[in-house]
Formats: structure tokens, sequence, C-alpha cells
């Protein structure tokens, strides 16, 4: 009913630059059908959704965007030698404030 | 007054084995004198720190040990060539179960 609708497939975040996905973020948060977004990191790339969700929230959107819920978690991938091996995730909350 | 002391000083993550850094969370969730401890790490460690409460969480304390709170933020420190660099922060809650 809202009008405002909820996105939240969220932004992965990987080998590009890290402006690369600030912009992603704050163009999502500024958009008008959307209110909130959903950073995603796993291995490796969790320092840089961190880095993603502070850089957006301090620089960009400060007073404009507050952080959500922080998740983190395990999840599974095959490597390249066939085996199964654990991996950290994190997900990251950016709500845009009223 | 509680015979359980909290202790919150937290275990900063850095260059050493994953499994020290584990061993160390283990020894204080499992001590008689904590029901908690807090798993701190900042720019690249904040990946390592996440693996850190996962393999406790979910190989050494599985029922025993759960996610409390989780806090990002962003800290400063002065580089190699004398700049303020900005650095993001995690720090990672976990709870000794009852």
């Amino acid at each position: 009913m809202a009008e405002t609708t909820t996105d939240r497939r969220g932004i992965y975040i990987g080998d590009k630059p890290l402006m690369s996905y600030v912009t992603a973020v704050v163009m999502q948060l500024t958009s008008q059908n959307s209110d909130r977004t959903t950073i995603k990191g796993r291995g490796k790339f969790i320092s840089k959704a961190v880095d993603v969700a502070e850089v957006v929230r301090e620089r960009f959107l400060k007073d404009k965007a507050s952080l959500g819920e922080i998740r983190i978690g395990s999840g599974e991938f095959t490597n390249r030698e066939g085996r199964q091996v654990r991996v950290s995730t994190i997900e990251i909350d950016l709500v845009r404030k009223a």
C-alpha cells in the first residue's frame, strides 16, 4: 500500500573500485522507489562491504542515511579443486532517514 | 553483585593465524569469570574478525554461544606518510548461552 516500495535485493561487493559501489548505494538510497538497501559481501570482500557502508554514511549521506541491521553468517562454495569451503558473509542494511 | 563478571575488553584481530584468535575467544567464553567477549577488527582484518566469530559459533561452540550485537564504525589513524586516514572498524559480541 505504501508509495515507497522496498528494495531488498541489495548490492553485492566485488572486485570493482570502492567508489563504484558507493555510487550504486547512494543512487539506490536517493531514488524515489527505494528507502533502503542491503550491502552484501563474502570472504575477503567483507572488509570492503563495511568500507562502502561507512563511506556512504559518513561522507555522502551524513544525516540522510542510517545503519539498520547488520547480519553475519557462513556459506559454502566449491573451490577450484572441487572441495567444499566455508566462507563468511555479511549483510549491512542502510536505511534512508525520513 | 553477580558472580559472573563481564569482560568486555575484547580480542583484537591482527596478523596471527586464525586459530590463535579462535582459541582465545573459545577460552574466554568457556572460562568461569566471563560469559561474553567482543571480537574487534580494523581495516583488512574485518573479514578475519567475522571468520573468527563464525568458526567459534559454527564449529567450536555450536549451541553454546550466540551472536550478540554487531557494530561497525570508522576510526582515524596516521599513516607512514603522516596523513590522517579513515579506517573502518567492526565489533562483534559473542555471548555464552545459559
